[in-house]
């Protein structure tokens, strides 16, 4: 059969990657799918000697629309990031008639409904395999593996950096800037953190997930977002002590109101197979109705594991580039007609438990009090810890788990509570899912 | 489009869930795929009213052939079970020019190979994602979402009653006949319980694993396979102390002399989230190169879990079924032309690290005698622990664990010791895998 001609935008981390394992892996590749995967065009802003191509055999530019516009391309791989100039890229090669494959998950969760509809206009195909968590084949898994189900929640650690910064507190009890700082030296997390410990970055990811998992367009703009540097170690600790673990979670949930998507701290028992899923690994856990829950783990980053999955989508691009439309695994999961309009839920209405920490005057009738309010909010204590006065304070610790409720109940209790004479600074608010 | 219409022979538990699970969620398989699944014909042993299909609408038989030999089914789903007749059943579908989906380890660990040929000469696919962890997509996984990697080597806990015997000797201390027995009660583990605890269900799906992520042919006999029956409830606290979980794993191994296919007990890091898959669910860890190890847990039996993977099958069949042989992803993952022949390894050349515990006389010399032997066959020792007498005993248990070791090695060292007059009874044997 003849070679299948790829154009590569980028030869940074994951391009320089991606032509790693192609070129490595060739043999093994031809094996399983009986054609080759050859490079034939590749942009990158500086070209110069080091490049692990053979520029007798590659095209080279550093002009990446030279790529898009390659007569000889078949599928354009798109590994520049961000915003711009990718989507113009990725629109223009659409419109030149070429399939794409992106590990961008910035363009897809912002731009991919009007990236899908101009594919499925033109009747190219857009993969995206490596745009969530990594080379964990997460997007096949649920787009194909579970496609017998329905699903009823996914909750994933979709964010390495800050699984990281959150695994080594506990580990290591350290705080949360000791380890972001850390961290950065690592190269795990930028100079400017804000998108990996803020979740703006695993929102991303999260918005796709929701949109593969219950037909519902691309709403990133609608996904809660919540990051981890609030989180003291104390809360780790005392998280450990009632049996769970602190990770930063996105989790998309359907409920008879509509479709919840947030990204938070979350409370998890530690029992929990995702709940030991440590530093920079991804894991996504999927509950659907047939298979029951399932999970899936490895790596989220990195040049050769992000890689894994830009190929993988290449292949599977090379088998159906062939078929008619119809038979092609649809782009979000869903027929494109078949898209539901369940609303996004805001985060007042969402329903999940609470860890609460308070710090409260050491006498009788406190406890009472603060009770009474959850009482009245209707919310059901589970578990109550009074911890010892810290040296030269009067105010003591106490630590509640709640039942579920819907968070604007909870809002109102927690601002009856803060009103408390017997109640000091602000009460530290963090969701909890048992994930059963 | 036209539905796809499905022959179903067997209504069984997988039978019924594969029903059940059609029915339920047909709506939603729709939404995904653009079109209907429909069952047009239906077998069953006893054909009753009890049926949740509806007979005016399916045709019910109690003759299978009638299933396979009806012009209007497409694809047959063969959810009988055994070797005969369904691999008649399946060889008669496929002259018969229909698609076959089954759940049937055992036909394709021992029958694989003479039915892909047929339905590469027929042109039509055979589909058994079912037949190695239920409802896990792990198939799909390693042939499609992996397939850009050099698969290094897979281990997996594929064996549910297994697995649940093994949990609860560890977190109850209870004996391996005391919970087989509970397991046979809850209906975990048959009557005779030889294919589940001798390993021989575990060794067809790791046959079949073996196939996919090396591409060698299918070679059940070639498998090794210990059972779980002589692990003490010792052992599992021995393992403990030591920071291990003695799971029953299915290893298949990729190293320079040939292929390790081995089913065994085997001694893992607790740290390791594969050794915190507990009660009857399975995981597969896979290690590759690319993306570095992976992890795929969930149900691997029971009605819907299975059934969710029989039709993700049928799925992927309706979608494939229209297009080119040559586009389609190869059956046992690599092209039929393709296929190594790699030799297997018998289990003398198997490189593991042991766990060993011995019965010795408690006199000074005695660690040195055994250490000695170890060094004369080039075995490194990596930690003892010599425990106090029982009480009435003189013989103290005495455990070792070995670096890794060509099993002929250790086998060797073994016998020595045995022959030394402080060492009493037999010396108990389990391999030891680090999955690093």
């Amino acid at each position: 059969m003849q070679p299948v001609k790829i154009g590569l935008m980028g030869l940074g981390t994951v391009g320089g990657g991606t032509a790693s394992v192609l070129l490595r892996n060739g043999e093994e590749i031809s094996r399983r799918v009986g054609r080759c995967l050859e490079i034939v065009h590749a942009a990158a802003r500086e070209i110069d000697s080091q490049t692990i191509l053979d520029a007798s055999k590659v095209k080279l530019t550093d002009n990446a629309e030279d790529v898009v516009n390659d007569p000889d391309v078949d599928i354009v791989v798109e590994l520049i990031g961000g915003y711009s100039p990718a989507r113009e890229l990725v629109l223009k090669a659409i419109e030149n008639g070429k399939h794409v494959v992106t590990a961008n998950k910035a363009l897809i969760a912002i731009h991919g409904s009007e990236i899908f509809k101009a594919a499925q206009e033109k009747g190219v195909i857009v993969a995206y395999e490596a745009a969530v968590a990594g080379g964990i084949p997460i997007i096949k898994a649920i787009r194909e593996g579970l496609a017998a189900n329905q699903i009823e929640w996914v909750a994933g650690i979709i964010n390495g950096t800050g699984n990281f910064i959150l695994t080594e507190m506990r580990d290591k009890g350290r705080d949360f800037n000791d380890v972001l700082k850390e961290a950065q030296a690592l190269g795990y997390a930028e100079a400017d953190p804000t998108f990996d410990v803020e979740g703006i970055d695993a929102a991303h990811k999260l918005t796709i997930l929701a949109s593969l998992s219950f037909g519902i367009e691309l709403q990133f703009d609608k996904t809660f977002t919540e990051g981890i540097s609030k989180i003291t170690p104390e809360d780790v600790v005392y998280a450990e002590e009632l049996g769970y673990r602190i990770k930063h979670l996105g989790i998309a949930r359907k409920t008879d109101k509509g479709i919840e998507m947030r990204v938070h701290p979350t409370l998890i028992p530690e029992r929990r197979l995702i709940a030991n899923v440590d530093g920079v690994m991804n894991a996504v856990l999927v509950k659907a109705d047939a298979v029951g829950p399932t999970l899936y783990y490895g790596a989220g980053a990195g040049a050769e594991p992000t890689a894994s999955a830009v190929v993988a989508d290449l292949i599977d691009v090379a088998r159906a580039m062939g078929s008619d439309q119809e038979n092609r695994v649809a782009m979000l999961g869903y027929q494109p007609d078949a898209i539901s309009n369940l609303p996004v839920l805001a985060h007042d209405a969402f329903e999940t438990a609470y860890y609460l920490r308070l710090l409260a005057e050491d006498r009788p009738g406190v406890l009472a009090d603060v009770t009474r309010i959850f009482a009245d909010h209707d919310i059901s204590i589970e578990a109550v810890i009074q911890k010892e006065p810290q040296k030269d304070q009067t105010r003591v610790p106490l630590i509640l788990l709640t039942s579920r409720v819907i968070e604007k109940n909870m809002n109102g209790a927690i601002s009856e509570i803060q009103n408390l004479d017997s109640i000091e600074g602000e009460i530290t608010k963090i969701r909890m899912e048992h994930l059963g």
